[in-house]
């Protein structure tokens, strides 16, 4: 039983149905939300309805945009022969912070991961798969997490890919910049040893 | 810089503008928005819009409410002889949670806090006084955090509501049911001796 008025407890239930929100937390932010103004709290809502209404993914890569194609796939000054391939939008988004990369990408909005029910239809696979059957890409970069969901996934689709004659990557492994030896885990130790390089 | 579309970016600044809410747990709310149905969206957006439009103060005791006055104020079983001052809406839910008071309430909306520089006058002691001042009242219980802000404002209440009359007390300091001896704090101890009741 709650002892707050309907309105506050529905909104305090939205809050507490967010991942990672408990109901602790739910309470505090609908207490936020009371003490904005009426304009600041109209603005919170339309921004949940614009994001919802002109957010979908870009035919092509599957990112996230709002407009008919993503910039990136638009953009005449990014190589179209290459894509990397990542899990979520969040990945885009560090790689292109990095500004090293200058292709294109493809986002699965997910990992093959049979403990959480999702197979190769419930990500963007297929359209993958379609992009490099329609010719002019020469190299497919795997850029999953390192962990075994990520390395099915690439595994899965490198086979699906190259028999169409692509250069299929994944990106390397090793050492964190920064970071010291001391502290590395055994496994990325291995990885960066199996991984080294002439200098 | 961000690569997200505009849309999704206004969204997480939303977010993370609420309390306690950063950078990248605001990602994670906007980018479950996405992931939640039309309708879903669209509820949430309302009941943000139905909180901010249909909760205020009730004008009796300043608690939060969706009706003219409040549930408790209106209640005819409920003692009007005595009322009980919190500094939030929460408190009361909290003291209701405990199913032993029967009297009113009376919300402050803060406490007294220099630092914060929250003044007598940003908070509802006003409204109490006047509430006091129509008579009616026999006792005020203060009820607010056991801190120097607490205190400060329930001793600046008191020396306010005392000359008419009114018997003004607070909650009792003391150990915490179910806690242990040996883990509390030196205040708590001291306290709990010197409220030592005879049984």
């Amino acid at each position: 039983m709650s002892f707050f008025p309907s309105a506050l407890d529905d909104l305090v239930e939205k809050f507490a149905s967010l991942p990672g929100v408990g109901l602790k937390s739910a309470q505090r932010l609908a207490f936020h939300i009371l003490s904005l103004s009426e304009a600041e709290a109209k603005s919170f809502a339309d921004a949940i309805l614009a994001a919802k209404a002109n957010v979908h993914t870009c035919p092509i890569c599957q990112n996230l945009t709002d407009e008919d194609e993503c910039p990136i796939c638009r953009s005449d000054s990014r190589e179209d022969g290459v894509v990397c391939v990542v899990a979520s939008p969040k990945d885009v988004a560090a790689i292109e912070r990095a500004r090293e990369y200058n292709g294109k990408y493809h986002v699965l909005h997910g990992v093959i991961s049979p403990l959480n029910r999702v197979g190769p239809d419930d990500i963007k696979i297929r359209e993958l798969v379609d992009r490099v059957a329609q010719g002019g890409i020469r190299e497919v970069i795997m850029a999953m997490n390192p962990d075994t969901e990520g390395e099915t996934t690439a595994k899965y689709i490198s086979r699906l890919i190259k028999p169409f004659g692509v250069k299929v990557t994944r990106l390397a492994y090793g050492i964190p910049v920064g970071a010291s030896l001391e502290f590395a885990d055994d496994a990325t130790l291995m990885r960066a040893l199996e991984g080294r390089q002439e200098i």
